[in-house]
Formats: C-alpha cells, structure tokens, sequence
C-alpha cells in the first residue's frame, strides 16, 4: 500500500482499464504524478466527458455522442445495404479497411440467452422496422465468427429472409498471410467447404 | 479515427499512460464506454482529485496530499537511519519487502548532468541540512545499480562523510533464486568481488 491514502485510491481506480493489474496500474499513477500532470488532467476532463455525454446513435445504436452518428447521418452513403457488427469496435475497423460505402446497425453484443441477452437486449425490434421500411436491399452479417456470432447471425439472416431481404454473410477462410500448417482445423475445414472458382 | 469526436478525445487523452499504444487506448476506451461507466468517472474524479492535490513531503520529498508524509510524521520510525531513493516507488518496494524502520529521502530522480539535472533538483542541499541536523547516524544509499544512480550514490556518500555520517550503499550481486549461468557479467563480477567470509 502506497504512504498516501489518494495515491494508492489512483492506483486502485486506474485497475478498471482492461489489461491493468497492480503493477501496471502502479507504473501509471507514478508517471502522471512525476512527469505528466497535465496529461493526466486533460485525461480527467475528457473521461468525465465522455462517461456523461456519450450514449447511442438512435439509427445505428453505435456509441455516440450526438443523437444520429456521423456516418447514418451522411447523405453520401448508400441507404440500400446494411451491415450489423457487434461492436462499435467492429465499425471503426471495417471502416480502416473496407471500401464500404453503406450504414451499419450495431447490436452491442450478440445473442446469449445463458447471460439472458435475448432480441431485444440487442435492438432487434428496431432492425426489423428497419428492413420493413423498405429502403434496405441488402443486409451483410459481419457478427464474429463465434459460437454467438453464427447463432446470432442465423438468427438476423431469418429475419431479412421474412422480410423478402437478401441476406449475405462476410467470408470465412484462411487469413491473407497465413499458413496452412498453422491454421487451426476448423478455419481450414471452413475455408476447404468454401472453395471457390478463380 | 473514430465516428465519435469524443470518442477519438478519449482514445488520444489515454495514451498519456505509459505502455499504452492506439490499439489499447481504444480498447481500453470501449470497455469503459461499454461495460463500466461507474468505474470510469470514479477514475475521472480521483484522477483529477490527485493532479491537483499530491505534492511533495516537506520532509523527504515523497509524493503525498499533506504537509508530511505518513512515514515521516511516525514517531516510532528510527530517525537516526535515513535510506536514499530515487522515486516513491522504490520506498514503496522497501516498505514491502524489508523490515527497516528507519526514514526516506527521494530524490525524484537522479544526477544526469545532460538532461541539466544537478544537486539543487534532487534537494541535495536539504538532504545536507538535515545531515548537518546531528539526527542522522547512518546514510544508507539505496540509489538504482546504474550508472547515474552510482554517481549519485557516490556524490552523495561524500556528503556524508562531510557531515562525519556513515554512509553505507545496498549490496548487489546475484538475485536470490538466479542461476550463475544467465547472470549478466557485470553483475557476475560485482558479487565475485564483493564475497564475504560466512
């Protein structure tokens, strides 16, 4: 335990950063408090900020903090195909890496009805008045390619179906880069299914 | 970059932590935004609690919220010992791992005349006057085994033997549970050099 009772409550506040134990957490409070009080300070005000001000896009639900994101409230993209991620995460990297010039609808999770997510916790009501609105031509499922993602996947892509909207899921294989002899079975077994004419 | 200009702050403003590159600050960043807001603005609130309010002890220059550290203000602790660190962590490693009772001087750093850190940085003629105080009878350098932190051991333990003081400096050698194979050959000779008759 640190000899000042506000240094060590730094240290064990800084412990909520995924990642942080006490060691690193201790590393730290050391360097704001010995040489950068005002990144620290400027950190302060923008984590208060942020923590009060940001909530959820009411189109896309990302995490936001106006009422309607930067990218559904841009007339320049395509209102035709739609993307559902899990994450907000999964947004800024399809964004880094993609040309994809459509909206995206984010689920903040993915079907676990152990944890008691269910539809409505992911805001599935309002994704299908969206493919009911009749704008969408397109929904491309870009859940992760896990037990939940698949299942939450399959779950959306029934939806579309009932709504007469074609439903398309991004591609899973070996990675670019990648060898064979280190690819673990099942991604090789799915790439093998999933072969295609060239 | 972010959809979020808020969110983009954030992710910027945590990488004023030490270790955290792009990657993590965002990772770091959605999990609060996502998963734990309440420790988020705890953080905020002690983070900008202890810019403001740690400063230095008047007595050993640790960081601390008061006038005088916790260590220094106990009137059990022995004052005729008195351990020379660099920074507040290395009291907080010899509070954890040794039994001395003795009290702390911090240096908050150490000699490197090219970054113009000089004696008058490091509160050397502080450290003097309390030398010159008649309290201390034994000066035990626990500086770091570098090449400033031994000038510094060195500078100061003639300052020492100045005031008429023992000056003692921790031992170094072999950590307990290495292995003489990998021990570097610096440190293998400084322990061959300093054996001791058991």
């Amino acid at each position: 335990m640190s000899s000042s009772r506000l240094i060590g409550h730094l240290i064990e506040s800084l412990r909520c950063l995924p990642g942080v134990g006490p060691k690193s957490a201790q590393r730290m409070a050391y360097h704001l408090l010995e040489h950068d009080r005002a990144g620290g300070r400027r950190l302060a005000d923008v984590l208060e900020q942020a923590m009060e001000q940001i909530g959820n896009c009411r189109e896309c639900r990302t995490l936001c903090e106006e009422a309607c994101c930067s990218l559904c409230s841009n007339d320049r993209r395509d209102r035709g195909q739609l993307c559902v991620v899990e994450t907000p995460a999964d947004v800024l990297a399809l964004e880094q890496s993609t040309g994809y010039q459509g909206l995206y609808f984010v689920l903040m999770g993915h079907l676990s009805p152990l944890d008691g997510i269910g539809p409505e916790a992911l805001g599935l009501e309002q994704l299908q008045s969206r493919l009911q609105g009749g704008a969408v031509r397109e929904l491309i499922l870009a859940t992760n390619p896990t037990v939940e993602g698949e299942a939450t996947a399959h779950f959306i892509s029934e939806m579309a179906h009932a709504c007469g909207i074609r439903a398309t899921r991004i591609a899973h294989g070996v990675p670019m880069g990648g060898e064979l002899e280190y690819i673990d079975g099942g991604t090789l077994s799915h790439a093998f299914a999933g072969r295609q004419e060239i």
